[in-house]
């Protein structure tokens, strides 16, 4: 018997292809896709790879909330009066907003605009499974974290655990897929065709979001974070530049990420540095940590699609979690040495 | 002493490239840049890479027209009573949009809309020079011909000269900047990376223009012309399936060409079929032309680049006409073999 | 119970695709890949995004060929003597080689070379499902498809067997994935990228496949095909530009269409015409019909993935036949319409 | 009267642009172009968008010695012995090798092999205008920068000179060409597009080089260093993250960069962060510089064409400075505001 779900949101990017992985998905049945644009369109119109034969409605509560979950694809600040509405019908919901992310409203409020919600603040989960899996497992509200913090709080959880992170640079560098799916002279084509550049200097809003999570693990820093925009599609490559509490602390690094995600379905390590190609499409996060004995810095690689782990895939292994289904079911393969242990 | 010129509409992709040509020309003084959207801006802040350090302008004619010649780059509709009213202060022009290409404003009407200067039609050249080098020359009114058309026409002429057209397929090819700098979703990097399609079936309005000047070489041809968008930024390729009136007409053919374009210091004959990568950034058309035994039909290519020969460096190319400058001056190298004849 | 299966020459693009589809699907195991280059290399390490933890094996038929099935993947010459080898093991083959396509060997010597097994020719199925679907659920040796042939014959042939295709032009345009992993200048990312040219004129050796077919179909013509390179990785359209026998026969097009693959799994019909990005990475084959009224001409477009329904995905749909599963499985979504037919 | 050159190595990228700037430079007269692969062939066979029609030749230095400036674009290692023999008929030499960059020989042995001609080494003059015009003016060899090091030593050499680098980061981005022309499995097109991924990692080549360079400006750091491919044709962009000596040096940054460069023909500054497209196909170099007040990081960017300003082109800026040649003939544009100073 599946359980029933809507995606409030579906005309962008991430809302679309949690309609779709839903869709598929054998233990849901995609009940409806709501939009504030394109109403009356189908999906599989607007994004025929998609494939998904359903029409964008407009929002109506009364019909849309009646499903066993929900997944709200809006942008931040328009979601957390959806997510309330929906939480008050006792539909679990997962936040692809940043809404529910920060534990403090007041630093929500400083990097985004006054919370709309904050009595539900702390009753979210952040939504990063391989921090997370046994309070999402409970959770009704799970915030969906933010693509680059994905991609850098993999990278660096076990650096952080180890209480060795002194300081952090992270470059990041994302497909345009990641700047969404508004056409203004900045995703026009041939502007980002042959293109390279970083954006959001020095300010960008994922920052609060990374650097509670690092205090959360163990590494009380103020990280410097500048992400790049680069002509491909789907991808984002996440570069941590990692100063250590003291140089030793290098030993024992490669055992250490091998411990931290040995039983993962959804992380791979590669000893050389991982090619977005390589996530394309997938769930998985590759990692890859060096260290440069001339600088005793440490560099650790954390590859996603921003689109599937960094948004939608992640959302469904997040819904998967909260309702006790397989946590691989319906976003595609798992790294091949986990198999035995999830399939 | 410099000829004073103004670009009208320089926010586009064609008129900032012709107003950076202009501005580095040795013969010519950019006197002024207008546009309709981002008055007051830097064109060198708007198009960085052009590096022309002028502020566009809201329209006065007053002021702009105090010149010996101006290039409108409009689109089409709005162009003929700009131009109409630039002839009356006897300024010498250029006009980029269709609007005066087409002799029979009967014609202009079934393919666009209701002509707005019919009375000026009479006097305009089609400025491909190399088809009409003499009738530019004495010009006060170029109209200059669409980027299909300047592919195909240069590809097709010596056949349809020669009077043995009887049938023309063309497939076109064009990379995104022909789509021009409106930011819509089909101009978003994410619809056209890794994608590929026809546009404008079957009716495209390139078509009168192709069929008018094969009629005036000699080929009364009514042909199918089906242009696709393909992921790249400048570059145009028009493949033309020729059927022949009769089948030995075939004999002969890189005699044709050879002697066609003999003097031509912009056209390049390739033995290969050539790529768009050859003609980047130049004025130049690379023309291949091939004979299928099987079929007896020919295929010709021809290669552009769209925002060049297919636009802004031809109307360069025909400003130094109308003006009595060298034909090749402010607009890169020529090909190789005509050096010594244009320097 | 599962099917065992092989794939010979995997470490090219069809082949490792035709091992991940394989490697995946329910009712096969995978149980060896083999190789002529990179011999002992993992195939998960050689194309990380298929996530196939096998190790590529030199060839070894009595180890190799105890399977109920196989795919050879080998080039044009080199698979008729390995297939020849399986058929006598009573192996079941699909060859995604030319070897097999041609009925005539005499008419394969002249497109390829001297045929290695010319007695097995009349024992091979074209594998085209949608045209051979009988014919494939009993047979032994498949010959699957070349990429450009899947998409042209796709689209046309309704027209063929109506009887209406009095001539054809095929302009074919192609991502660089067909064109092989061998690196070449041809190949080199700066030639490619910001590129388009024509290639193989005018004899591609797909064009005797395409008229064998056609024939078949119903219309006896010697086409005219010329296939171009883009830059994109996966994705092919063949735009075919056909004169009608006479000029009414184009009456009833969308009709005679959507008649054609009213229950096909894996074609779509579209209004508009389609992208590839629409069929990427999927097994869907799109089409689109026009009638140009001007000349008479009908426009046919035909989408697919070069690698996948040109290629790895339609040899298992083949396999899917030859050994009674569903049609569709282990290969994708097939049209929403469809759905409630074949799931 | 022209200088009289020759190009040695014009069959890889860097080699080829070199001898198309020389070709088309009013000052030089570019009378052999060499190389050890593809000889016989012409160079614009090889590199049609050059034009350059001058023919391969097999290295005869005693007929390509007979010039008055030479540029040497060999691999490292290889180019020493060319340089050596060069210098020693006094032909005056730009090398785009690392072979004379670093000063002391050992440190080359230690990154690269033992050096060819350690007795050369000393005579070199390091080939950034930027830091070293008056030495390049007398200087006989130049050893031209490598491209990260440009953009990167531009990028920093205000900070450096000011003695307030506590501590550097450069995460580096280029475009495929910078691989060079080999066509192996690293720049096949199927590998890069699409793709996003660190190689080099920790110890790139470039890195004694930055390291010389800035100890010489004043700060004697470690730096860390890590580049990666992006999938563009040509571009580099160098992120520069610099931890200050002491916090309060972030005062005066823009001051600082603008006083450096005032009368800088070739770097242009810019207050939002710098796309590699505003400098494609220039010898400019964009830098920008940020303070993150967070962290009191200090981060820059430096943006060029890594075949332009990161090697070909400032050969030919080098080759004017040593022959008492304005500055910028030959290269095309300067930045706006430096045209009154350098015209």
């Amino acid at each position: 018997m599946p359980h029933s779900v809507s995606v409030f949101g579906s005309a962008g990017f991430t809302g679309a292809l949690t309609a779709r992985l839903l869709y598929r998905h054998p233990s849901f049945e995609l009940r409806a896709v709501t939009a504030r644009s394109d109403v009356g369109r189908r999906l599989d119109d607007l994004y025929p790879h998609h494939r998904v034969p359903l029409e964008l409605e407009e929002l109506d509560l009364d019909r849309h909330a009646e499903v066993d979950a929900a997944v709200v694809a809006y942008p931040h600040g328009a979601a957390a009066p959806v997510v309330a509405e929906l939480r008050e019908r006792g539909v679990r919901v997962v936040d692809l907003s940043a809404d529910f992310r920060l534990h403090d409203p007041a630093v929500y409020g400083r990097w985004y605009r006054e919370h709309q919600a904050p009595e539900l603040v702390g009753a979210a989960v952040y939504g990063l499974p391989e921090l997370y899996r046994e309070e999402i497992r409970g959770a009704s509200l799970v915030a969906n974290p933010g693509c680059y913090p994905t991609a850098s709080l993999l990278a660096l959880a076990p650096l952080a655990r180890a209480g060795v992170i002194g300081d952090v640079v992270i470059d990041a560098k994302s497909g345009v897929s990641g700047a969404g799916r508004a056409a203004t002279d900045k995703t026009h084509f041939v502007t980002v065709d042959e293109n390279l550049n970083a954006y959001g200097v020095p300010r960008h809003r994922h920052i609060p979001e990374i650097e509670q999570e690092l205090a959360i693990l163990g590494a009380d820093v103020r990280i410097t974070f500048i992400p790049h925009l680069v002509p491909l599609d789907q991808g984002e490559l996440c570069t941590c530049y990692v100063t250590l509490t003291e140089p030793d602390a290098a030993e024992g690094l490669d055992a250490l990420y091998a411990e931290a995600y040995a039983d993962e379905p959804f992380v791979e390590l590669t000893t050389t540095p991982p090619g977005v190609r390589d996530v394309r499409e997938t769930n998985i996060c590759r990692i890859s940590v060096h260290r440069d004995d001339r600088t005793r810095r440490v560099i650790v690689f954390g590859a996603i699609d921003n689109l599937w782990k960094g948004a939608a895939s992640q959302a469904v292994q997040n819904l998967n979690l909260m309702l006790g289904l397989p946590e691989d079911e319906g976003i595609g393969p798992v790294r091949a040495s986990a198999r035995e242990v999830f399939r």
